[in-house]
């Protein structure tokens, strides 16, 4: 049976299809105090860590029910990831919202693109350094680290992309998302020209384009909540 | 038989489940000349305006074939407001990417809130204005032009919200929506404790939010293409 | 017998060479209610337009008496364009700075030089939309539309030139504009030469930095006294 | 007879009433070399100065006839000053545009106003160091360390006039004409209570936003053509 | 024998106190692929991930003797750290520069100070973010999670330091430093009073400015040079 | 017997290895006022010049004992300057922060480079100016003025180096330090070259970024702690 939140007690591990999100501003959740995963396996520092994702938003929001598409969405990311990527527990206090997001990020992130993935991702967080975005630089620094093999590319792009050794294609895509996430409204016609001298056809441009407009709404929407990344990203792939 | 594209010759209608959605640079599609809707019905200016909205976007993009859903969606479109939006026949090329985009739009932008769909409305002029988008300055300052019954508002938020005599609530909400797409690293308790004294709920801040970044991504598409909002826009509710 | 001014009840009326400006901070001047041309001829919206340009300015300045030249110019204003625009009664609290805007005004944008009305209405419209200042942008925003014949040329400058398809010379005239207003300590001899390749003379230059200064002034002094331009504007030439 | 121009030879010493304003780019107007006034008693230095202010502006201007009032005018400059102005040097190619300078010019920095002379020349220092205006720094710098009678109120100014130790009053008119100046869309009814609360009338606030916004015109004009200011002002009252 | 230079290869190590540093552009100095460290112990990655750090600088320049203090330090770092931080092999080329750099570096972040070494380290980090600048990111990033044995904290300062759940004292602290560092020109006596009411005395605030001065110049010899972080920083105390 | 610091009474006079630092807030230092330096040799003005630089920084610091390093350094600006610079006065509360702050100081601005000393001062006063810091305008435009043999130029520099026509090196090497000094985090490898193409060898581009980087240190200390320039500054080399 997943875990559906990181803050669940028993409770809520009884009624696996109900989680409980509880933002409760300024402590953690009911019952995470409790988690095994946090009581075990962590030698005390000096100064214990804050728990940093809880609660997840600065919203108080009571969660919805889980509707059955995203019941199982949520545990194919608990098998696959080994949590819940905390914009979903975020997003659940209301299933249109939440299965809306859901949709566009999976179309626009995994779906089909002349740009590749881990290009995805980069542009991803290109755009949230640009806006410092804590959420989305923890998450999707994470993910560039692990889908380029390169976790010093992960670095970069978090602090200033600039600094990463990149090649013309990968150059001109980043100057794009970044220029159109600082000045959209001077993006014009020979911005567009120097993508396809880059070599991306206009579907591509399309979909730099849809990525990078994306997580401005997303770095917007986390930092209005103050949304904290689930610390699991911290430590993957470095 | 709804016209689903406002450049369709006879080819097209003979085929209104295929729609041709053609935007190629610098010239309007075929057939548009002889569109009826355009040959008419309009005294000849001393400079004829541009077809400003042909092509609707600077991407060569192949539209796709409709969906029974968006097929439906575009004839209740044509219906209510006369014509399809543009960014709909922008984001036809691909069914995934229209269907994700109208599901997130429709829900924010119409959808059960305490935020008041003209106040949606208003967020969404203010910061389209702040990123000087065109498309959305058009499409969404007729929207509260009609809707508020002030035509002069939809002139204010377009102009420099700060010239709109609002009362406390919207002055709140647009100084939120705006600070959070200019600077959203800055964005803090402080700024969602001025909306709560505003009167806002936290669900109310969520959608506050989630519209402002809806259309942080939306201007960012719509600058990024060259998107033109249709003519019919402009004369719209003065 | 002109209408010198918008505000005049009967007092007024009596005494045409003696306008009254009434710039009473939040509250519209007396006799304003009663106008017939407010009265009558609008259907009533649901929401009353805010009757947005009473008071004129933000600041309690008694009207002078109109000099004779200053007589002859608004009843000029009336007949020409059915009213005197507000910053003219704005500055008709004191005569020597009326008419030395007055002609200022007149040399600039009325005068010989080949930099045409139009454009030079174009340049007025891009300076004031970076200067986000609303009384220019109504005002001048209309100019454009009437005299270019494209009411779309004057939304596009309104809202971001760059979405204006513009030959190679405007789209020079403005870039020289807009950077001049937005850093003027950056130009320099390349900025001039890329006027004079779009074929501008060294006098245009003058003409084209005289009115883009020109108006970074106006736009400043009505942003300082939250000027109010007249309702005429919004609708005209749409 | 006043010499009406810096860079006038004998046919214009001939001519008094007709003086010639060569703005050659990059050289010296004729007869400037032989210029008593250069020729004597100064020492060389290792480096000669540049002849900074010739040309006085990058435009190739021919100056035209003076008119009876701008000859009284510039006779007038000559004796009190002992120099022509530049920036009326540069007017002087256009008989309307030079007399509606000096009109505004005059009535704003001369006229009766609750601001005093020396507050108008501050502002006109603050404003024009925000916009790094080379001609009005060194010429109204100047003005502020002889008005006040404090040199080194007028460095401050130039440089940053947080530095300067102003009292309230003088503290609220620079961050008033400085906010104005940076962004002007952004100043409201609270900026202009602050004034109030500082001690000026309406009419006060109308002159201080009238001077800031004559320094936002006049610092365009000459940076748009590299106006260079009298070599006279760099010691004047140090 | 410490090795003094992670890019030596035999020549340098059989001549320990005289270390080659090669800042070759674009490639590894000689010996680099052969080295040891680089060669064992690393599973190769998909896409091997690039030698980050070398050259140091994108500058030629040829490392000089180290003086007998600089020896002696460099043995200090390698013993301490097990390596000597690029910067200091940037500044080898020249002892003057090396140690001046040294002594106020060691005086500013490990003197005796009320500001404690954690919160100079967390000052670092903080302007660094605001400067976009790698080196000093990575380097101090590592600093702040190794010493406030909170891995988060560094993220934070990395990220958005505002997103750190900061005491009043911390928070008032990097207020000023950002501030200090993005708009200098705008510290005033207020802002030196906040630092005062949380808590700071007036040598901590030279303290402060002084370190927040010491990384605005290293961010910038550093972004100059592009200077390369040792790659061991990555890693450390996540 | 050099004065040490220019607001020493007896007391100090008598001591003079071991002056006095009295930063006090608001006010003069003890005997400052019978200072015959003060007292004689200037004409009252109408409004007596403020005593601009005292007290010297606004942190109440108490000076400590020179160390006979300082002392005799102390003395040495004593005789060729006429004054101690109020920098050295500043720092000289910690003889570890005074004689780090020199030796770097001196090595940057004095010591051997391909970059000449007046392009050091060059560089100091463009950086200066745009991060407007009082302190190191005043000092370094003086230097300029002095070393330059060109009193113009250190004005220009001071409000907008963009103004002074300057040969294709310094423009390129201004370039480079007002950059890295506005946006360190965008300087490249192609702004390199540019300072190669201008004749800079890699040795004079670290020159040229380490004393663009002092200074945005110097800068910001001075503006933390409202360093005011000694008065001396301002009337050298006119």
């Amino acid at each position: 049976m997943p875990k559906l939140h990181k803050s669940v007690g028993k409770t809520a591990v009884e009624k696996p299809d109900q989680p409980v999100l509880r933002a409760i501003k300024g402590g953690k959740a009911a019952g995470a105090k409790t988690s095994p995963a946090r009581a075990t396996g962590k030698p005390a520092p000096l100064k214990p860590p804050a728990a940093d994702d809880a609660p997840i938003v600065a919203l108080n929001l009571e969660p919805a029910k889980l509707s059955p598409a995203m019941t199982a969405y949520f545990k194919k990311c608990q098998d696959r990831l080994g949590f819940i990527p905390n914009v979903l527990l975020a997003y659940a206090f209301d299933m249109a919202k939440l299965e809306a997001f859901v949709a566009m990020y999976n179309d626009l992130m995994l779906g089909d693109s002349g740009v590749s993935k881990v290009e995805r991702e980069m542009i991803a967080v290109a755009v949230s350094s640009q806006n410092r975005c804590y959420y989305c630089l923890a998450a999707h620094g994470a993910a560039v680290r692990h889908y380029s093999g390169n976790p010093l590319l992960g670095e970069h792009l978090v602090m200033n992309y600039r600094v990463a050794r990149l090649n013309k294609r990968h150059r001109a895509m980043l100057d794009f998302a970044v220029k159109l996430t600082a000045s959209p409204w001077t993006i014009e016609e020979g911005d567009r020209e120097r993508l396809r001298r880059a070599g991306f056809t206009d579907r591509d441009i399309w979909d730099i384009s849809a990525v990078a407009g994306f997580f401005n709404m997303s770095n917007r929407v986390a930092s209005a909540t103050d949304m904290r990344p689930n610390v699991d990203y911290h430590k993957q792939a470095r």
